[in-house]
């Protein structure tokens, strides 16, 4: 019998394994046929950020550039993050951007994305209007920005960083802020609790995550807090940039380990790595690390696709983790100046995205193949679970593969 | 008035203020009568380990030089921390060291002193025999052992560590132990849960801690979630150990402002300070750092009496601080090898035995003093909130000052 398989198929917990049965429209099998076969999309979330298209979106931005970067960033990914930090995407009260974030998050829909927003409360980037606010209406002010966020991008953007960096949230220093000021006054528990219920409420079906660069203990008690207290996590956020340097296996493999104790998913949030000199050590708040500028070079570039591979496999490697989301397509704009891209500043792809594309693309997907039923009509179908498309006599059907289980498959041309 | 008063006065949350009439049996005001008033506790909890004194409490150690060191202990606190180590008091099973610890807890007892028991749980200095087996009987044990001690130590020992540094516990590498293995699979909060209400229901009275050297965020989030698991403990432990240096006043105020927002009653477990060199800063784990020798030196003890005046002032300034137990009388035994004392090995006092005496039985205590009522049979007594002996026509009373609310006393002679 054909078996269309993925080329690597060392990972059991990602794989589906499928007899696939051709039928015609009498119900008798569909013998001998030629048949091809196509994957079209992975269940786990290989993401970005997509704040290079917001202006492509609305058409304001019509460079060349942007079209051929959205065209890698599309060849690559399947999630994306948009941003919804209440500084930039509010700044005037009541005058929020969200025609431009809609637009975007449709953009990426279309193409067949999970888009999630980024974040709904958090102490950086606040809004100065709220931070004129009491702090009665500061609480006030976010549960109406979370209802009115959520609800409005229902069935476009489902899924949400619901709150992000709680765990410092209370006690940062960095900038005074109010929101830092509820959640010392609320405490930790009950700021998650406030962003998680009111955008449940506003959409029922949203997605919704913990978000955290503090993957010490801390934020372990802070997710045992939240679990005690009752509120209802969908997965729990990781943030891994890697500005001073590759976490390596088993940091990685540490934390997934602790992490998913509790039984909830995991999502890689935020990962970078530099394709130029890494950050000195000794910086805490990675954005103290102020330079005129951070190339990338070609040692730094072999280093990042290297790692980028080790990432991702480890990543992928473990069944807990649903999601890795990459901080940045492109160097151009990036976060803190430095060379975090898989596309250079100039639009050239660097290692990094032939390297991750060959593996998302190539190692772990299927297809376009060809093949023949046998004599009962079937095939075997041996890939990530995601969705495929099936052509058989002419009809294209697209299946979902789900499960690890083994499965029958009927396709009905 | 005759106004019999402490010297220091500036700690307002620690005074009482109280207006004392003192009446004859048939109800007339002792007028213009000597009296004479007597410190004769702290409600405060200065208190130092009393691990020393165990061999002395059975009588199997009988010198000269415990004698002298019991005098000064007893001299100077009124709280005392005894050993229920679980792998030192039953490294046996079924074979406790009870009889030694009960002598020695009343010992201290019948000194005045609160007695503190610790740990009930903890995963360092763990029983071979409870190492050995599996985890539902490690959580049967560990139950068992509770309720043993807390009810066998009823009215004597009231006060528990209930459980020891859990931030760390179920993550912890340094020693193979089934403690940790429990609260791997069991959670934090958990372990917490089961440590206090099996301590609470052999003792209704059982006064409970959490206690931690991690003072981070981490244990801010660990609280968090006990509280939100509605865990009832009483007071916070925190530990302080110094051998790598004072903290200075403003982390001792940060730390008291960010573990007293929950209300709880704050309690420094475990202080340290070095009369030596400092431990160098790169070690992690105080317990790494093993060297043949540490001295105590004429400038490492002027150091340690100004840090311990520094340490002691900072912490009784501030109203939810209620203890302040110091990790060692004496250098001879101290933990690690580090001069740590207040008594050197020779059993002669180090210049911060004077300095804290000066202050917890000077400036900070009253009497005993002599004065006169006046025409109404009153005098004014103004001192730390704590017991008092009046003595007016020949009799002593005892009296509590258990509020810094202005108050009336009346004693009946």
């Amino acid at each position: 019998m054909w078996n269309v398989s993925v080329k690597e198929t060392s990972y059991d917990h990602r794989l589906a394994r499928a007899r696939v049965r051709c039928v015609g429209p009498d119900g008798t099998a569909l013998a001998d046929q030629s048949v091809s076969v196509a994957q079209v999309n992975h269940d786990f979330l290989f993401g970005n950020i997509g704040f290079d298209f917001m202006d492509w979106a609305i058409g304001r931005d019509t460079s060349e550039a942007t079209a051929r970067l959205l065209d890698d960033y599309l060849g690559l990914y399947n999630a994306t993050t948009l941003p919804f930090y209440l500084g930039r995407y509010e700044p005037v009260r009541d005058q929020p951007d969200a025609e431009r974030l809609m637009a975007t998050a449709r953009l990426f829909q279309d193409a067949g994305h999970v888009v999630k927003g980024h974040p709904l409360v958090w102490h950086t980037i606040t809004a100065p209007w709220m931070n004129a606010l009491p702090l009665d209406e500061v609480e006030a002010g976010l549960r109406a920005r979370i209802r009115r966020d959520v609800a409005g991008f229902a069935g476009v953007i489902d899924m949400w960083d619901a709150i992000n960096e709680v765990v410092i949230m209370p006690v940062f220093t960095a900038e005074d802020n109010t929101v830092t000021k509820l959640a010392w006054a609320k405490g930790r528990v009950e700021m998650v609790r406030m962003a998680v219920e009111e955008a449940r409420a506003a959409n029922k079906e949203a997605y919704l995550l913990l978000n955290d660069f503090d993957l010490s203990s801390a934020y372990e008690c802070l997710i045992e807090a939240c679990l005690e207290g009752g509120v209802q996590l969908d997965a729990i956020g990781l943030q891994t940039h890697m500005h001073q340097g590759f976490r390596g296996e088993e940091e990685l493999l540490d934390r997934i380990e602790k992490f998913s104790r509790y039984g909830l998913p995991l999502h890689f949030t935020e990962s970078s790595l530099v394709s130029g000199h890494l950050m000195p050590p000794e910086i805490v708040d990675l954005n103290d690390y102020v330079i005129p500028e951070w190339p990338s070079t070609p040692d730094g570039e072999e280093r990042q696709a290297d790692e980028m591979v080790r990432l991702y496999t480890t990543l992928v490697s473990q069944a807990p983790v649903k999601a890795a989301v990459y901080w940045g397509i492109s160097d151009q704009g990036a976060w803190l100046g430095a060379p975090i891209g898989l596309i250079r500043a100039d639009g050239t792809p660097k290692p990094s995205y032939d390297a991750l594309k060959s593996l998302v693309k190539g190692d772990w997907w299927v297809g376009p193949s060809q093949g023949m039923t046998d004599s009962d009509g079937c095939f075997e179908l041996t890939g990530w679970l995601g969705t495929y498309d099936v052509t058989v006599a002419g009809v294209t059907q697209r299946v979902h593969l789900d499960t690890v289980e083994p499965m029958t498959i009927k396709i009905s041309v």
